[in-house]
């Protein structure tokens, strides 16, 4: 496969994802994330969740809140690493603008989601320029 | 290399990027980082960083801030996928509580940092339990 297929091929993972939270497909968000037990996520204001278990738990309860609303996905970038992948794009969810890592393994020829985090981040029109910033 | 062994591995390397904080040496965070240009970074509250220049820069402004603190991490733990690992640990920065994705390649049989995200999350002992949660 050339680069430009494996590339597409991971966003394609990468949107089926985020195509989830418009139909609350529990059983699609399950074949989504890799069958590991080691998978990891951690949802914005979330503490980190890691396994299989709570992972899956969170998106049942997520996925079946009816407040919960689309998450959609913008400006996807993916950087290949022989068998892995990471995937950036902002979400916006509302009126929020979220920017989130999701981190893809190669497993049988599919692109299998084995980490998700995201966090809130200015739009990404938003002036940032200060000379100085911490990390707090 | 035992499994042990390789988690052992990852997780001093990711122990390394912390203790610049403490040095402040700008030098060893770049030797932390894979040097490959598709390295991205995405600090709590920042837009993503995309590409190891922008990056790069992005640590030498935080390294040179005389108001940055300290950041300690905790709980680190490390998944290894063949050539890529992802560590999760918190981050205690002053008063505050993040939570942190560290992707790692081995490289040369090194593992080099090449994708760093950080954001806000509850102490560990903070009580979360609420029935339904949404993504905001």
């Amino acid at each position: 496969m050339t680069s430009a297929a494996e590339t597409a091929a991971v966003l394609f993972a990468n949107d089926a994802f985020y195509l989830t939270f418009q139909t609350s497909d529990i059983a699609a968000m399950d074949a989504i994330w890799s069958s590991r037990d080691g998978i990891s996520c951690i949802h914005p204001g979330w503490p980190p969740l890691l396994g299989r278990a709570p992972v899956m738990q969170s998106w049942r309860s997520i996925l079946a809140n009816p407040n919960q609303q689309a998450v959609q996905a913008h400006a996807a970038s993916a950087e290949i690493y022989g068998d892995g992948a990471i995937v950036i794009c902002y979400e916006v969810v509302g009126q929020f603008t979220l920017v989130a890592t999701n981190v893809f393994a190669r497993e049988d020829g599919q692109w299998k989601l084995v980490h998700h985090q995201s966090g809130e981040t200015p739009p990404p029109e938003a002036d940032l320029s200060e000379p100085e910033r911490t990390l707090q």
